[in-house]
């Protein structure tokens, strides 16, 4: 019970913060508008240090579904147990989009553009590529994995952990991240999806559900191979 | 008394670099006009970790009655020591803006804009928006005081704890602040205020005093739902 | 072994986001496109962190035939392994260019410019100038090896080193990388360019090899340079 | 003896990574150029930290006249070990901006302003005001020496200790650096300018001898201002 809402909460703020910067970015009006993508990455590794660090003392703070399979395909968690999680992160992510939007209530209806105002909810592409969008998921979160797995063997794991998961993950947005946007969380990237379909906004446009199953996806399937490749590459030697 | 010079000290070194960095980013001819958002939320992270680095030692290191008042809420601090705080918090933050206002002494009449010049001592909305704008108060202080709890059982407290404190107020800034501004700290917003009616500067304009109330009740609202969000949702189960 | 497979990952894991934050900051078409060179330099530092952390537990993490052959000529390790460090390095350095070039693949095409393109794979010198560019990556070099034996006698050589190597790395790019674009790592630059020589894209140029020997060699004098300076001023005394 | 030498060693490290900053971001057809405010700031905050851990085992690491000067004032150093420190750093000094001059030697003829050059080995003032520039001076460095004297009851002089006066020294630029350009360093300025007046370059200036005592002097008195402070108010209770 004390994981599930150590998970809950520290996705609810990993999430608040990750779409706040995005959100105090690409919409109108805020004094953060169009500092660009030093921002963005700063502001998401940030977020999920203070998520890391508020779930952190209660959860194994996963704060992700691909980390939670892949530590359940891994055998680190039971199924059930990564089941849970995963319930527990989608709650927080969706209860913390509804604070984005509360947060940012007047900009929504200054910014006209309604993909621009969906950024601030979930991730799209550069470049709309299916094949290209889904490897660079892939790729992303097999490197989250990694990072965060070789976190235990350099006793990076308890105290100056969440800058180190922070850290880790501004690296992969500002290298990784320019094509797809690094979803590399499917809680991140649904759970906002589903609220946004909801919100009202003026001129809001569709949730791009064509796309959303490349953030969902992606990950999972890089959470397993960066898992696959950190235990069969380093730990099994 | 130990106490009481710390508290006062550590608020003098906040707001001498937090205001500071802002004078220097929006008052015109000086080396870093215009940076932009990055500086200002750098800057006011690097001035919180500063203040508590300085104080830390001789006080508790709240610097701000928002978390002051929160932890007499929460049976924490008694509400004698609470105000003393408060007190000091608030002789700091003025006799800092003093400094900050003679460090820039030829920048404020290069500046020919009044607003500019009242944001390099106090905040001012991106939007005037009295509900939206005192909500956005309330949930800044609110992750304030549930990171800056979040420390104790992550053992962050002490060492490292300065830099912890100043990443919070860094995230805070880069993903909720560019609505408000961000005071989340009364003293950081008041105190200055105060000193700006009495200063002497070419083209002053009024000191936005009905707006003031927002970014002190805010906070103290902020930071009392925070404290209990923590206390009841994670140290209660 | 397990070094082989540390050197191998690591320096991988160092590409891959070192010129994936080139790729992303230069490349039309993605989210970080021109967001300069603190983007490149922040995100080379990371990559050089997280390159650290993947592969301490394992290997020295040294991830440059500079470091290497350094350590070599001062005796700290012999030079078979520094030799199969190298080897290790090269295909780590290859591999990783090639996840780089997939991660952006529609990318690569929408650039017209065929520099621009190999800029993401190798270095080039902001002025062609054999002397200078020579004694550029010399300097750099000799500050990285001066600085990473530092680590040891200041006890950062395990948990928190990453962040200090990666420090290390941004502090050079940031105020000696501005000539040359630091290789400062003869993998790095040489493993890249191989891989250029071989993958398809429309308008590539050709690989500059004219350039190729200053990046390989400069890195390698000044490694020894480095170390030498610090064993027989510092150590030596 | 080791003292001299880590003194030396660490203030050339400090110089050429803190002015080669400056000139990548200066001069013209750099990599870095006109990156702005950010860049100097960081670098220079990484610039002491190389400084320090290269020097931190070896010697105390004042790196800085008015930090050695400030330490003997209140008799935490003698007279005569704080003028041996001062030698060193000014030797220190000057042969790192040899150094930098070498590494971007194609780039000073590139740059015709001459101020634009001077600007790459010591300070000048936004605006020229003899009584403003000096108090600025002193503010800065009084910070410095405050926070550095903070280190050491919140046990931040070792390990992670370089961190912290970089930390510092960015937040001091950051927030009090825009008007003066923050020598806060006796031989970080003095030091170049006497080097400039003697290296060859196109269309060179003059010195700006009129200005040079500011940095020399206003760092100084700032340095007592801040011990007395630190010691008086906070040591004294």
């Amino acid at each position: 019970m004390m994981d599930f809402v150590g998970e809950l909460l520290g996705t609810f703020i990993l999430v608040l913060l990750g779409n706040g910067v995005v959100a105090g970015n690409v919409l109108k009006g805020t004094k953060g508008e169009n500092t660009g993508w030093i921002m963005i990455t700063l502001g998401w590794g940030l977020a999920v240090t203070l998520g890391v660090l508020v779930s952190g003392f209660y959860s194994p703070a996963h704060l992700n579904p691909a980390v939670s399979i892949a530590f359940a395909v891994l055998g680190q968690v039971s199924w059930g147990t990564a089941f849970m999680y995963i319930i527990a992160q989608m709650i927080g992510a969706m209860l913390a989009q509804v604070v984005v939007w509360l947060q940012y209530l007047p900009h929504w209806d200054m910014t006209p553009d309604p993909e621009t105002k969906l950024a601030a909810f979930s991730t799209a592409p550069a470049v709309r590529d299916t094949t290209s969008n889904f490897i660079g998921e892939v790729v992303g979160t097999a490197v989250l994995v990694i990072g965060v797995m070789a976190m235990g063997p350099n006793n990076l794991s308890s105290g100056f952990g969440p800058f180190v998961v922070g850290a880790i993950v501004a690296s992969i947005g500002l290298s990784l991240g320019g094509t797809t946007g690094y979803a590399i969380n499917p809680a991140r990237d649904l759970g906002p999806r589903i609220v946004y379909q909801f919100l009202p906004m003026k001129n809001k446009g569709n949730a791009d559900w064509g796309y959303a199953w490349i953030p969902v996806l992606g990950p999972i399937v890089g959470g397993i191979v960066g898992g696959l490749i950190y235990n069969l590459v380093l730990a099994g030697i």
